[in-house]
């Protein structure tokens, strides 16, 4: 990524997007995707997502999404701004996905104009839990969408774990499931800050330069943004170190298991493990150097591991050990966090 | 109220509120609530709602309120656009009253600056269920509010009804129980157009004037609101029509019990019923020319009846006896709609 | 108007605008206006052009006004509230007519995503300096709008005022010159609180409902509105209510021009004056109980007179008596103010 | 700063700017400036404004700004969207420069709550003509604004430029004349994409992390950000970049205004040039390969060339050598453009 950024740097460009690096991306995901796409690459995740949505759900409307999604527990109210007071409805469904059954409950409430109306579904792809939507199930969620004029956006701060975990192709895991706009992030796999907006119907694209432009993600040297971008598609860098992130994270719950004491909240379909261990055990990992995030679930409270694209087998076998030197450390285990 | 309103009507008087019978008011409330107040009258219940929250609740902040709040179930992102994107975040309780543990709960989650911040919290009073918060209920949730630096509001469409159910003073169920504003509504109970926003902090409506105008509720004949609201206040005239309204609702529910397979789903406790009965018999009732509203409740589906400030006995024995005779009609009760 | 209000206010009705006072408006205005129309009475003029736009200006575009409208000037940013920010691009013109040629030259500008786009024209009619708009002159700003994708918003706060004074049908002064929505206000000339934005094509109205409930606008006794304007449209009381005030104009404009250092600053087309007097004489004037504001024009600064649908012959004359007194009482004019 | 990118991607980092680079900044900025900062990295110089006057301004306000300036010519309603919308009152000055007597006479236009409210006046240095505010210059609209209660902004996406020009103190140009808050932009000076918004009074900073994170410009990678703006700030790069983009302006000017046709329509100051030529001219050296923007000014319309950061003495003088080819070519001069 950073030789990318630095042949990128060579010479004069045009700016604000104008230039050839940011059109070969948009020819290159339009062939990775097979199918005509409006890219609009931005730099943080919140912003995609924001903003996909400000193209889909008008300022009086609802956008329904899962309870733990990264737009309503971790975006500080983004969609909100961005769309200019849209609702987020938040619905059930296990391990972070939302459920058919929730999603068409809702969609039998309305009373025009006291209630608002729902106007988008928004779905999390690996989820905040580490699942991993199939095809079918996104397929599934969309024909409800469809039944209720409905748009589709898929928050795919993890989209590369997920298709790498499904190994089904982006096309089937987006448009062929009936996804109208994707927020496709690289960030998290590796890349400084890559992010992007993809639609896949152009119309729904006809304002997003007007709302990316006023909401300060139209990068003067676009290009910076545009190499990463284009240096984590050749050969399928992006997915090759998806899955070694998933490879690991399947590795590390494997040896993590065995312990006792350890088990899992959710099964491991991603780079995402939610560990349930005790909590002295955590406490102690801590106290050797380790970071990580305590997460509710309804198993209990977690520990949330994730692996990256550059951990290595070497890590995952260090961390397992020192949770096993914690363990013995605090002794046999009274009572589970 | 109309013979108020042509009182106003005669002669000239200045625009926007600097007239005689608007000062008058305010006057008057501050007499009436035992405290400084400042006061702003709109025209919609809504108006009130969300401009008030607009003053208590930064954009990217959160609401908390009870998951059948009006400002939630019924204003069609009203406080969101006021706010410029605040979130509503739906806890639960009793009979539509905001509990306690569930505020606390709420409050614990934060993650500067990522969740967003809780800024305010939100009651109905009296409830979408019809109960009534004592203020001693209203205290405890304030103190919790306090403990946070969040500002309490309440909706007070139905407060009439409410203080002449509880038989406690304006000032009792307001600020002395640690009330920062209230939507003090009229128009259910018998006004025109008649509500109003009331801070008794004034620090708390520094801007007010700017957001009311540029929400397009500053009236140039704001004499005719005010006049309306003056006509209720005088001899007590609000809290008279209001306590017949709560009167007429207990009768209805004395003789609706009385009937077989008729139950109530909240306690009466204002001037709102939900009363459970077979579904045919509602479906007659209607084909006799009762409009009513089904209601979901947690013992099921309800028909919500609302008594009004003009609601006369012999209506309340009319309907009781058009129940009567629906219920006849369809028999002894199956299943309980 | 008193009496509709009581007529309206016996018996029940649905509430919201579903009731036939407000069915029964629908159908007058689409008869006075000879065409399709979509109505929402609302209860301020600010809330009627601040919808209005917000249905014609998406939030990043541009709404072309004269710097001195109402909109631009009065109203404290509700069109940038209601549209969730577009801006106010102010244009010149005399006597408050937005020129043709300042239109075009502001069209000229773009570079898009960067400076926005322009999306909509209002026009005030008639204009803060009362001047009128004929029929012709909407219709060429208007061949303007169609050519560059624009659509045009006439602020009829004085809509009354101007067709009395034009004579033309209400359809010639509207959509028939091109006119694509109109706030339509009888506040000013006559009610307590009645405006109402029409749309001339109902498929910019699709999600007005929306927008009116969510800025507080759609009253639950929708009813009192709709019967203050069906009162003045019966027998055309508006329009002879508004010639009355243009008469006034003219004759107080008459007789204020013979007396000496007293010049008028416009041309007096519809019921406002624009009175250049000497300062001292103004004072006397305010001295003796009358109320007017200053204004600044291109001749100077003036006092502003208006007339009203009530204003009587009697007031108009003795209006210029106690001006002849004053000017008198000062002695000759040194220098006009 | 590639070799700084480089440096920061080495080894793992907290994320969301609780990373030490990043609070190294914070230092570093605070010893530039000499005094006390709160500082936040953002990717734009849109962003940088447009959240900077967020801070400053209350939507229902005015923000007083040239009617040059980029935030109202070039950001696509970036400031209305940040302040949920503020209005951007234009201004006149000679090149960009806001003029003491035009914001004197804005100030004086008041009306509460209809006409809304200055909260903030935004400067540009170096102006979009290329200008630059002496010290005394801002020092003298500062005390105005503290006299009306607005806060002072400086757009400074060329605030290297203007201090390299100036010879003064960062905190000459800055807080010491009465600044409270600076986007301060190193992307046009060399950087990828490296924008602050500087706060002097950190209360003014109070919720500044909430709305950065809302507008999608916190980075999770915010090191990446932070790097690229140590690095510029070591051993002043930035200034001695800033400096030669200067030196390389006044070459150019030199030697251009010696050609014959050839005016300035603005001095030199920073590194912007205006320059007058015969329109054949200009199409003959865009059709020899180089790219500039055509600009209006007082004194006609002229090409726009800006030196830059990497600009060489050869590039002047091959420019100088094209440009006399040009307009020898076309022959002696007719009409200037």
């Amino acid at each position: 990524v950073l030789a990318a950024l630095a042949d990128a740097n060579g010479g004069a460009a045009a700016a604000y997007g104008d230039d050839t690096v940011t059109s070969r991306l948009e020819a290159s995901l339009a062939a990775l995707f097979e199918h005509e796409v409006a890219v609009f690459p931005v730099a943080t995740g919140t912003a995609a997502n924001a903003l996909a949505l400000s193209a889909l759900a008008p300022p009086w409307s609802a956008i329904l999404c899962h309870r733990e999604a990264h737009i309503a527990a971790a975006e500080c109210g983004a969609p909100e701004f961005f769309t200019g007071g849209a609702r987020l409805v938040l619905l059930e469904g296990e391990a972070g996905k939302l459920s058919a059954a929730a999603l068409e409950a809702e969609c039998a409430h309305t009373l025009r104009p006291h209630r608002g109306a729902a106007s988008a579904v928004s779905l999390s792809q690996a989820t905040e839990a580490g699942a991993v939507y199939t095809p079918a199930e996104i397929a599934a969620l969309s024909e409800i969408c469809r039944g209720q004029g409905l748009k589709l956006h898929v928050d795919g701060a993890r989209f590369a774990n997920a298709v790498a975990a499904l190994g089904c192709s982006p096309a089937e895991a987006s448009w062929k499931s009936g996804v109208d706009a994707l927020s496709f992030g690289l960030t998290k796999n590796g890349a400084m800050a890559a992010e992007a907006v993809i639609f896949f119907d152009p119309a729904l694209a006809r304002d997003f330069d007007y709302r990316r432009k006023r909401g300060g993600h139209l990068f003067s040297k676009m290009r910076f943004v545009s190499a990463q971008f284009q240096a984590m598609l050749e050969d399928d860098l992006w997915l090759r170190l998806a899955a070694h992130a998933n490879a690991m994270a399947r590795r590390l719950a494997e040896r993590l298991v065995k312990l006792p004491g350890v088990r899992l909240a959710y099964p491991v379909e991603s780079n995402q493990l939610f560990v349930s261990l005790p909590e002295p055990a955590a406490a102690a990992l801590e106290s050797r150097g380790f970071l990580f995030h305590r997460w509710e679930t309804p198993s209990g409270r977690c520990v949330r591991l994730v692996t990256a694209f550059d951990t290595r087998r070497e890590d995952v076998d260090r961390l397992t050990a020192e949770t096993a030197g914690c363990l013995q450390e605090i002794g046999p285990p009274g009572r589970n966090l």
